[in-house]
């Protein structure tokens, strides 16, 4: 096996035959996805980091790395600084970068598939001054010096039925189909993974921990679409429940399909549709009008189907955890448990629970210091045991049919500092302050996000990561376009005003370098709020995941009358949805955890 | 004198003659000011609406006049919704409206004097659809028919002297010249008028309540500057206090000098230069290169010696209105006073106290209903007389030579009724909120907005417009760039890093419309806040306005023992501050008002 250092060298002597003085490798894939599958996985294979978000970029001489808050730490324990400069986004972006570095007069090559449109504006303009040029690769100079590089996956597709779509995919078809009438459109691309899977009422194995399918779709002004999916993936039960509405067609003629729209007129969602995709139409001589992909907005406002499913998946997976923790309780203080068999017995619980089809992510499994890698992923190599009087986090979630869960919990192992209490205690205050906020209709998720942090603020603390992203069903965890993050922070989302019927996780933290990390974190569903009185319409959350909360961590000096209360009606509600699935110790376990404080 | 349906039918005169089928109309001048002079007044000229912000679009058979949420309720007043349809910002923009109302193929004209060139593009864009053109006018067509319209004003400028200023023009233009080396340009256009004001240390009397003078300025990569002005404006002593490094221009003389940059590379500021500017350095073949305005930022972050100036006149303007205050605690129970005339008493206060040189805007005296339209101006027809258990607002501000000041108290004339109490203490925890926030460095202040409106979000109410604005140091009342306000309000600013040294206001506020208004407003100063145990550095405020809180509209018991604390601490400054100047029952009335609650 190559070392990266092998790979780097190799991409450079690529470059050269390539005319290239320079490559940007993004870790997307052609349906500008978070999560790719491992064909996609070339920012790994290059550097050896494991992130879920990063680019780098290859010069002849130097390298960078760029990665945000989140991955601080983690970049400089997987990726060798001898060959790899770090950056922090949104602090230096990559044009930044290249303004700065990239020789004068350059050829720096891209990817125009792995690449928003936008990006590649920006960064031409950047390197302008520099009379450097950006250049559209045609293949992809990893992919030439990438010999072991797995195929594409050829996992079948599978009907996601009504009974937990809660609307057949006609229907939401025919709405795309009049919203196209409205922008006079005749049709629309939905390239975004999710998008096809919502709106085909199908989803796919060809991601981890994300049930897609690689597939781009056109959705047309009568209701009828063009589905592009490898053929050899489509069984009988999907082509039936497709129906005659929608035409299959192999994913490789998706481009070739763009240059029918000569003339015609057709939608494309700039954040979500590769440059690629634009220069295929402009080539065509289609009149692109950039909207946001018709399939966001109503995915991310779940039905009422959705929402109950997503209350029977979170019930199922608040008693897997909540059996974990109790098993946690009674075996990390005798010796024994380290990250990767709490990580797997825990996988063992949500399987036992029935109907598990996959984990939404990988599975954060931090004790001590480990924990505050926010992002952490344990591996042989960083495996640590859950020692006496330290802190473990474990942030984890599972894919069930009816619903994607998403939960943090923080637990002490023996006895907690004075520190300890209350660092976790100003996390909790901030998701509590979330978890009641009310707020007109209208309010956007970046206006709340202050509210988890100013308890931590007074103490001159903070985190480096939002507070809450959306959550798709049966579908990514990660799920926009709702967000509750700081302005400016370099996340997308957090300008959506959010509406009911949005999932968001409620997710404050707080990391200690070398010592420990801690995250409360629950899923809730925006709702209507009635209050007497109000002169407008209010919306706030309900609270979707149920599991106890660590009470040891918690200083209820600190606690307001109000924020106790939360706590106690919380931890009622978690015996009340939880308990009457637990039996024997574990039950008297949860009682004592969730008796009031 | 003419109606405004006079005043309309000749311009749609006029644009005929002109052969465009529409015009734009926004409110402000050459320099993009938010106040203007009297001869730019062509928005109130037009329509009648005497609000501080707005603008409108005339065609041949409408017209839709566009103002944000503080004007909802007197635009409805002051403007024949007969003649003008009303439309609210940012819900719907100019572009928005043309795009729907502008005839097909049509000419649309504008003033390149009067919008940013980003306006333009964005509104040719949406008259794009429609084959209408947006086309700028020679002269403006309302100039041709507003025949009395005033000549701009000859008043004289004046010396800022260094010992208000804090650091001589030299010192300010020489750090502006290192600065354009760094950018690689020649020099940069000073558009604004508090810009020139700032950078030169001079004040001028051109514009109503904000001491400006009407002046562009080129700054150059040497130290030297040329300044555009009136030469009858400018004295010996003026003269001798530029020195040689300032080059006088007559201001008209400024378009010519732009054709000076053939070749040559000056910075512009896009968000307070108009397209005109752009369009003569265009012209002549200059590289223009987009930045904001050298001296925006270090004018909005005071030096010590403005801190100071600043403390002074806020000691100075809180005896006159806490005077006021209690002239109106005796005389209002007693019937016979009234906007105007309480308006005129607390003028004349800040008289006594010396040094006053103007008002720093329209003092906003509003009783019981009148108090709910945001932005009220009282005039003999609106004036109303304050009555017994209504509430009286009043918003109000000096300039001084060492300090802008801008401060808002809300009394009670009798008994408050059960629901003021309520809101009020919503308003005021809301107040409290924000001034004790502590918060990292580089929080802007679209990030601490929610802290303001969260009280009243709780019981279903909100307020329509910002939390804080900037404040000057003898100049506008109103100054960027920072500003604590939602994200997407509309309003630039919320997304401006806070640093130590800027002023802000704080000023959340309820409105009930056709009953009542209040606002609690004080200046605060971003001071760092030392921590013990802090990561990061930590950013707080410190409250720079001294008056009493009317304390019979609060309701304690909604208060915590925290938000009691502050508002204990802070009347113990008001009467360690103001109380020294107060004499007999005055001082003993503020001692009431500043005893514990």
């Amino acid at each position: 096996m190559s070392t990266y250092e092998d790979r780097l060298n190799a991409l450079r002597e690529q470059l050269k035959a390539d005319r290239l003085d320079g490559f940007v490798v993004p870790l997307t894939d052609e349906h500008m996805s978070e999560y790719v599958g491992s064909y996609a996985q070339r920012l790994a294979w290059l550097t050896g980091f494991q992130g879920s978000a990063g680019s780098a970029v290859v010069l002849p001489e130097e390298a960078a790395i760029f990665v945000d808050g989140r991955y601080t730490l983690q970049v400089r324990d997987q990726v060798d600084g001898n060959f790899w400069s770090y950056q922090s986004v949104p602090q230096t972006s990559i044009a930044d970068w290249l303004k700065e570095h990239a020789p004068s007069g350059g050829r720096i090559g891209y990817d125009p598939w792995l690449h928003t449109r936008d990006w590649v504006n920006k960064a031409k303009e950047a390197l302008a001054d520099k009379g450097a040029e950006l250049v559209a690769v045609g293949r992809n100079p990893i992919d030439q010096v990438w010999a072991d590089r797995p195929e594409p996956s050829r996992a079948r597709l599978i009907v996601h039925p009504d009974a937990y779509a809660g609307e057949s995919s006609a229907a939401k078809r025919q709405k795309m189909a009049d919203w196209l009438k409205e922008q006079k459109a005749d049709a629309a691309v939905l390239a975004a993974l999710d998008s096809t899977a919502w709106t085909f009422n199908v989803r796919g194995k060809d991601v981890d921990r994300t049930p897609v399918a690689l597939s781009f779709a056109l959705v047309r002004d009568d209701g009828t679409a063009d589905l592009f999916v490898a053929s050899e993936k489509i069984g009988d039960d999907v082509r039936q429940h497709l129906g005659n509405g929608v035409r299959i067609h192999e994913r490789s003629a998706f481009e070739g399909a763009l240059a029918e729209f000569a003339g015609k007129t057709i939608a494309v969602d700039p954040e979500r549709s590769v440059a690629a995709i634009f220069e295929a139409l402009d080539k065509a001589g289609a009149h692109i009008v950039p909207r946001r992909d018709p399939a966001v907005l109503p995915k991310a406002i779940k039905n009422p189907v959705e929402i109950s499913g997503h209350r029977a998946a979170q019930a199922r997976d608040g008693a897997a955890l909540s059996r974990f923790l109790h098993w946690l309780s009674i075996e990390a203080p005798k010796g024994g448990v380290d990250e990767l068999s709490a990580a797997a017995k825990l996988q063992e619980f949500r399987q036992q629970g029935g109907d598990l089809r996959d984990l939404s992510f990988d599975t954060i499994s931090g004790a001590g210091p480990n924990g505050a890698v926010v992002h952490y992923r344990v591996s042989d190599e960083t495996n640590r045991p859950l020692e006496m009087d330290q802190i473990y986090l474990v942030d984890s979630g599972g894919q069930y049919p009816d619903g994607t869960t998403d939960v943090t919990r923080t637990v002490i192992v023996g006895t907690p500092t004075a520190e300890m209490k209350d660092r976790f205690t100003r996390v909790l205050q901030g998701h509590i302050a979330v978890a009641r906020a009310v707020f007109p209709e209208g309010t956007r998720g970046g206006q709340l996000d202050s509210f988890a942090r100013q308890f931590l603020w007074n103490a001159g603390l903070d985190y480096a990561h939002g507070t809450g992203h959306g959550v798709g069903s049966f579908l990514a965890v990660h799920e926009g376009p709702q967000r509750i993050a700081p302005p400016n922070s370099g996340q997308a989302g957090g300008d959506e005003p959010l509406q009911p019927g949005m999932f968001l996780s409620n997710e404050p933290g707080y990391y200690k370098t070398g010592e420990y990390g801690m995250r409360v974190e629950n899923l809730v569903l925006v709702v209507e709020v009635e209050i007497e009185g109000a002169e407008k319409k209010m919306l706030g959350f309900e609270t979707l995941t149920f599991a106890p909360i660590e009470r040891r961590l918690i200083d209820t000096g600190l606690l307001s009358a109000d924020e106790r209360k939360w706590v106690d009606d919380y931890h009622a509600q978690v015996l009340a949805i939880v308990g009457p699935q637990l039996e024997g110790e574990a039950r008297a376990w949860l009682e004592r955890q969730c008796a009031p404080l």
